[in-house]
């Protein structure tokens, strides 16, 4: 049971976990997919394999029907010990647009030191860090906490399995600390203790107009045409500025204190640092607030996929029967996603037109969550991240949502990390996603330096 | 030299007539599509074949580099009879959605007096009537006009080479009168004889945001999203009325005089019948004109494609790098597509953001036409309407556009008739489009009483 002894088994084993990762990159284990379905399972079978030869007590549970399954792993020292929770998922996003990678999405390639593959950094660079690290505690003796990994196959469709099982197994899943191991440093060389997600609404429009496709000159002038007004509807949801209008949007939204803020860079060189990694002219969002407030403090929405009409090459005179747009909006503390959905469905009626009638369907929803970052489990989290990486953790938020963190929060009680791997800029739904490999390997130091933190009794 | 004969030959060859109807229909000639090129040309060389086995003298032309070949069959009586030069076009729109088809656009089938298949209406049934008429024209002693064909195969993508063919053996192709045979009937039973179609102006808008696509949760609040503001200027490009907010777009509309407008039905219950024909819940157009009005004799704007971010099922929180949009206008006198052209893209400029650029690419332009409807070649229609199926021709405009119309007009100077034989509701650019084959056949009659008729001494 020395800490010693497990880093120098990390070191010596990089080659070997970089071969393993490389391997988990392998399974394109995308969620939202149907054809993808038993590549999902295969992940999770593939994952509950690596838990078995460690000698964990290993369970791969179907929830529901039609769902992917939830993996528990349980290492066990003596039950006098605290119990550390590591959260993490399998499932990666879809890997479009493919033309715009440079190599194939589930063929990862290591270049200048990184790996390039869908779902590295989010999230099997993270979860693969934590399973190597078990591997080298338990070599070297065990740690001194007792382990518990809880990895899903749907947090990329905001799927109900892992909050489920949660909810219904709390008693047995009592835990002293949670690691919600799905986060990335907050700039280059600083780690980042998150202390509050957003939320999410996700929600499919869909216009109708005429029951079939017309042709725009025989029929335009009198023809309602799903695709203007659906953009209209989409363009008026934000005023030009970048507010978003749906009534009511802002009122439940409270901003964080200033202590809370205190490491936040709120300067406008944070905004430049994102703009250079967006490759944008500019920047666009809410008036009066910086860039960080934007992104971590203040709600917002986007138009994720729109669809309707002809998109070929060339041109074709048609007014469509139909047209389909995907819209998110990231929440925070204290909006509520059902409130909000009741309000949008009001105010797209609203400004619909009289010959379209507009639908709205939720895809997923998540409350925003707040982390506190006093708690002995953060300071250990920071303490290992400063002796892996040099650097304490900046206690940040994140823009991001993780909608199971609520589930946590609610079902078992304990403090909760939010912390993870993957460098700034890693591309973690777009084309090229990669992850710095000095990253991964020092991440699970910093993994072994907090087990052996939480399991000493000065915590 | 027999009308008599002729429409003997004509009702005696109505299965012949709808088996070579359907065999054209078997080739998939969308001039948009690079796949189907080489159909496109089969196409021709199936027309000039027939042509050239009823003795006409044929040429199939390439005229511009990369075009559809244009198709010339002239048959000559004698040097003083009038010529009658009739235009058509043998390509055809894609055939999207395909999924809303009820049997494949190229295998056409015939039910309950109709044929379905993509450009039965548009423009094939058409061209094959006539085509048809000449040969039974000429089995029964050939038809006092001399006879011209002029086919394009890139109707629907406003191509080039039919435009530059016309005008530059403008001399050669001289002529008494050209029927622009690419039109529909009125309503029910009621041919028409068009005196004016609309033009168009078609372009693509594409806008840029960030350089790579983003994660919504790390970025949103701050990332400019291209879909966001292509739908914002797309819901802008009109008012929530119907009325086109383009700057200086109504200033050169002169609308019809009373006498131009006699026979147009100016009632709500024409639009009570449009809105039938579309299935559409209320029709949507300008406020202040009545749906003939706002068909015929006012321009429009229609949003005919739009695409970007994620489309597939389920849910991705992406910020997109790009979008696009197609656009089409339909003009009417004397509205010019290049001032307009010119008035969108500084309009487009102004309602982007400042972190999205949007280019705007034109695909095609047509100006619109008037054509005079008192000349003896409209009469002469009219009349051989009269014959065929009881009814004169109305004098109506159209919504569509054909942009050769303006070519013939301005290279030939001849006088123009503007008809054609699809019932409405055909559903010309979308899915099941059909044509009744009563319409075909007695159209068939209805030409050889054209040709008889302009033929005579009388005209």
């Amino acid at each position: 049971m020395s800490l010693e002894r497990a880093l120098e088994l990390a070191r010596a084993g990089r080659a070997a976990a970089e071969s393993a990762l490389l391997e988990e990159l392998r399974i394109p284990s995308v969620s939202t997919l149907p054809e993808h379905r038993a590549d999902v399972r295969r992940n999770g079978e593939w994952l509950a394999e690596r838990f078995r030869a460690l000698g964990f007590e290993v369970a791969l549970v179907d929830v529901v029907e039609g769902g992917h399954p939830v993996l528990r792993a349980d290492w066990c020292r003596d039950g006098r010990a605290p119990w550390l929770t590591v959260y993490g998922h399998y499932d990666v996003q879809p890997p479009d647009p493919l033309e715009e990678w440079e190599t194939p999405p589930f063929e990862p390639v290591v270049r200048d030191g990184f790996v390039y593959a869908r779902g590295c950094s989010d999230n099997k660079g993270n979860h693969l860090a934590a399973l190597r690290a078990a591997g080298y505690a338990l070599s070297a003796g065990g740690p001194p906490v007792n382990l518990r990994f809880l990895l899903e196959g749907e947090e990329e469709i905001t799927g109900p399995s892992l909050p489920a099982y949660v909810r219904q197994h709390a008693a047995a899943l009592g835990t002293d600390f949670v690691l919600i191991w799905d986060g990335s440093f907050a700039a280059d060389g600083r780690p980042q203790l998150v202390t509050g997600l957003r939320g999410l609404l996700y929600v499919e429009l869909e216009a109708t107009g005429p029951s079939l496709d017309l042709h725009s000159g025989a029929f335009g002038g009198n023809a309602p045409n799903p695709l203007n007004t659906l953009a209209r509807i989409l363009g008026e949801l934000k005023d030009r500025e970048g507010r978003v209008t749906i009534p009511g949007f802002y009122d439940a939204v409270r901003m964080p204190d200033e202590a809370q803020m205190a490491d936040w860079d709120r300067s406008p060189a944070y905004g430049e640092v994102l703009r250079r990694i967006m490759g944008a002219r500019a920047l666009e969002g809410e008036p009066g607030y910086s860039p960080a407030e934007r992104n971590w403090a203040r709600p917002t929405l986007d138009v994720n996929g729109f669809i309707g009409g002809f998109t070929g090459e060339g041109k074709k005179t048609v007014i469509p029967a139909r047209a389909r747009a995907k819209v998110s909006m990231r929440l925070v503390p204290d909006q509520d996603p059902q409130a909000l959905l009741d309000a949008l469905r009001a105010y797209v009626a609203e400004l619909s037109t009289p010959g379209v009638e507009v639908s709205v369907r939720l895809l997923g929803a998540a409350r925003p969550v707040v982390a506190d970052a006093e708690h002995p489990g953060a300071r250990a989290l920071s303490a290992a991240y400063r002796a892996a990486f040099g650097r304490p953790a900046a206690r940040l938020r994140t823009g991001g949502s993780i909608p199971v963190a609520q589930d946590f929060q609610e079902a078992l009680g304990a403090p909760m990390m939010i912390s993870g791997l993957s460098q700034p800029g890693a591309g973690a739904h777009g084309p090229n996603e990669h992850l710095s490999l000095d990253h991964f390997h020092r991440g699970t130091e910093a993994l072994l330096h907090l087990m052996w933190s939480l399991g000493s009794p000065t915590v």
